[in-house]
């Protein structure tokens, strides 16, 4: 039986390994990540919206985990845009690799934007919450308009 | 422009805030939640598999940053897993829901094993990441052959 289960998982630690040098092995994985984390993040900024907009009751330890995993899960996506991945089941629009600097600009200003969000969420307090959401959205929302087909 | 920016993160926040007392709209809402957290998962997972068969040269710090985004996935997606949310865009077994106590108690082995490789993963060495790999790895095994189809 043990011999059965450490076989299982070197099995599966062999199957789940990806070649040296590269995180994806093909563009569709780094598609599927970045895609993965964004609708993370998205789930928990919109717990965190619905706070900060009145539509739930506040809950000081909801917002602050909330806005715990949206700061973890913005640093995530970006190494999944590499050569390769403009095509596929994507959204991305081309202006994210012929424009690069500017994309990289606008993914470091909602990293900044969450980060805030997220200390805010620390100090428990819906009025710091509420203050440092609305750059936040913006931050995503420029984004979107930019980089990301409708 | 300011004015406008602000009402821009206005309707932001009101298009993706949820009601009352849900996380998600609609179960396909919570499916697509569960499956992103857990593929966030398993491609840092992969990533310290990689290093732990020895596929890739060890980094102690992508192991560290890896084992935290893990641990920290580990915890989400089982809210993905509510009424309803057994049809759609989904592997998901019927057995998740008809055997809970066992699925509930299979996500927890999961999370005890993925914290282990955490803090196995924050000592730096190899060594202790490759010992605590196996048992999370068949904790993930596990879980899939039981609860996912293929």
């Amino acid at each position: 039986m043990k011999i059965h289960a450490c076989a299982a998982a070197l099995v599966t630690a062999c199957l789940l390994s990806s070649p040296a040098m590269a995180q994806f092995q093909k563009p569709e994985d780094a598609i599927k990540y970045r895609k993965a984390a964004l609708t993370v993040l998205g789930s928990h900024f919109s717990r965190i919206g619905a706070m900060a907009n009145g539509r739930v009751p506040f809950d000081a330890t909801v917002a602050a985990n909330s806005a715990a995993v949206v700061e973890s899960m913005s640093k995530l996506p970006w190494e999944g845009f590499g050569p390769g991945t403009d095509k596929g089941d994507t959204r991305a629009k081309a202006e994210i690799w012929t424009e690069k600097a500017k994309f990289d600009e606008a993914a470091k200003t909602m990293q900044t934007e969450v980060a805030k969000l997220n200390q805010a969420a620390k100090t428990g307090s819906l009025d710091a919450v509420k203050a440092a959401f609305g750059g936040a959205a913006q931050s995503c929302k420029a984004c979107h308009d930019a980089y990301r087909s409708n």
